[in-house]
């Protein structure tokens, strides 16, 4: 019989998401009546630009006539499209990346997994503790981890604690990594990470010939000019860092698809043989071998972020969500709770009153004010005790949440 | 420093249409003048349908407005487009297939590489020779074979040669293989395969726990009723095959980017423990943590392809491919080419004449009649000495590239 991939057998039972699905629709079934909102999954609410949407419209027309119809694209982005990234993203902020080093994707999820193909199999992997699952469950499944234990760490991963304590920074390792996993702003935390410490990773990366996989999905939130949206602004960055960015947040594309990933061309990994391989030429070669590029309505979607209408949207976009995430943190802070995030980030990282576990919070919350929150301890065992609130809602929302939630937790 | 997976430096350097695109741009640049017609790479020319482009204009209006705005959707596909594909592609052809064992994905390319994440890595994996280059390279950079050798071929899978001895249809092997990679209507010879023919596979892998990869892209161009479009049509075959389909030839979709494959819920794989698991509960866990669905408005695009004008309109599209096939094989005929394939499928598969390798003949035929087509030795060593012509392109063109090759090759 054909076997199976037996490292899926490893994986925790659901990876986080569709457990809080599972659990929130028992509660809606059960009580009907409860005027739920939803501030869990970092799923954006508001309208798509509409320099986007004509974007879209426009390139839909032109498939209807044969002379503009547009079949296979290139697998990694069309030109026009890597070049506005390019220079509107990196190279406007003195970040020495070209277009050719910019591939197109369908989302930074998915890229973010599908990276693992172009490693080995024998390199030390680290991650934060909390950590967005998807790092760890894709390297599960990859099979560069060992069983999990009782608080879900799995064996053969380096857990790199992230807290209060520590500014939700983590401290670089002692021991050597060959596979870094950052996200800054954080998921979940909604902490940022300032150019010198992003230095010290770069330092550190250069020094140990280590990777360091950026998921800056979320750097559209900073609006602090002193903190980096890139880790390509700090030197030596081309050398030792791939970079993750997503659609999905600034412009709304999470229902639309849109993303992208940075290999420069000057990464190097090395051979069983010992010979050092440029990562650009593998993933340029996974991604022509197992991928077949972006929809071309949809990158002339994302085209438009970059025209001055798109920005504009963006940037109002990005504000709205901001206001959101500033009112959650006031009002629960007002509410007694003590908050960490939410500044340059969408996410609002709460400290469970009470000493109540992560679940045990989002049953409470549920239930008292039928408030949809994700579980800290879903994202890694030093996340228990924590709670991340999400300011992706309405405004009318966001001000009844945190009103119930006032309303019911004030001391 | 973090190594790369060493899989990758296996592979033969380039994938075929790259360097196929490489010779043709040096021709071109060359000769400037030259009326280049490309009858190679297999990618749709013709308009979008009418029914899919006002869906996805309709989709995009949709994001405009908070109250029908779609963020983040299924990993697996909506509903809607499940359903859609289950009663028309396959209940209704008698198929026992469900909803819930369709994955909508951005591309059947993609599936086919993607699908070895939930296998072990100790299969015997078969595939025709020649074969679709994507199912070796993938499996190649999983690490699933040893070194290619001169012809090609690499160490580890099992080669069925199919030739105009065995009318293009590999016999069932008799040793035992795990996983067996099957293309009907085939890309590239455009042979097909009977009820009967399937049907001794499908009993070869329930023999021996087999798994059947069928590759069903190209079924919409199947006129003759007597032949299956799926493989589900042969009973048992819920037991031992994935289908993979595709948007992309039916509906023109190559640019658009839509797919989908069937894993029912009764396939199973064993795991190290001898146990056996569903297959179905790997995929989509491995969808949910690596994938994040397609375009809201492509899957839109995607359900009117199931409307009565959207089947009309694809109907049309087929209908217009094939009467291109035909020209090709009557031309080339009619000019002393001995031609395969052409009936039930877009692509003719040439015999080289006077013993030309199948670069030689590419050269040859670019230098003539400045026609682009597509190597047969570029699928496999046992496509040595054939020659791939696509019907995918506008009847002008068609007509122009037939009437050269008759002018420099009649006899």
């Amino acid at each position: 019989m054909a076997t199976i991939n037996d490292n899926f057998l490893k994986l925790k039972a659901g990876y986080l998401f569709p457990e809080i699905a599972r659990r929130v629709k028992a509660y809606a079934e059960a009580n009907p009546d409860a005027p739920i909102i939803k501030l869990g999954i970092g799923d954006v609410t508001e309208p798509l630009p509409e320099a986007c949407r004509s974007a879209m419209i426009a390139a839909v027309e032109e498939m209807g006539d044969r002379a503009t119809f547009k079949g296979y694209g290139p697998e990694q982005g069309y030109g026009w499209l890597r070049e506005a990234i390019a220079k509107t993203d990196f190279q406007s902020r003195g970040c020495d990346i070209d277009a050719s080093e910019i591939f197109i994707s369908d989302g930074a999820k998915c890229d973010c997994g599908n990276i693992l193909d172009i490693f080995g199999h024998n390199n030390t992997i680290a991650v934060t503790d909390p950590v967005y699952p998807v790092y760890v469950d894709t390297n599960v499944m990859a099979g560069n981890t060992g069983d999990a234990d009782d608080s879900g760490k799995y064996g053969g991963l380096v857990y790199m604690p992230i807290s209060a304590d520590n500014n939700f920074t983590a401290e670089i390792p002692s021991q050597k990594v060959d596979l870094i996993y950052l996200c800054f702003p954080n998921n979940p935390t909604g902490a940022t990470a300032t150019k010198e410490h992003l230095k010290q990773w770069v330092d550190y990366a250069k020094a140990n010939g280590s990777i360091i996989l950026f998921d800056a999905a979320y750097e559209a939130f900073i609006t602090d000019d002193s903190l980096p949206h890139s880790i390509y602004e700090i030197e030596g960055a081309r050398d030792c860092a791939i970079e993750f960015r997503s659609f999905s947040k600034n412009a709304g594309f999470t229902g639309t698809r849109c993303a992208l990933a940075v290999v420069p061309k000057s990464l190097k990994g090395k051979a069983a043989d010992g010979s050092e391989v440029a990562l650009h030429q593998l993933w340029n070669r996974r991604q022509s071998t197992k991928f077949n590029g972006v929809s071309y309505i949809v990158q002339r979607g994302a085209e438009a972020v970059y025209s001055a209408e798109g920005q504009a949207q963006t940037k109002a976009l990005i504000a709205f969500y901001l206001e959101n995430a500033r009112i959650v943190r006031e009002q629960l802070t007002s509410a007694g709770l003590k908050v960490y995030g939410g500044v340059n980030a969408p996410y609002v990282w709460v400290k469970t009153p009470d000493g109540l576990t992560s679940w045990d919070f989002f049953d409470k919350l549920l239930n008292a004010t039928h408030i949809v929150g994700t579980p800290g301890s879903g994202f890694g065992a030093a996340g228990e005790g924590y709670f991340r609130i999400s300011a992706f809602n309405s405004r009318e929302n966001v001000n009844e949440a945190t009103r119930r939630i006032v309303e019911k937790f004030s001391v």
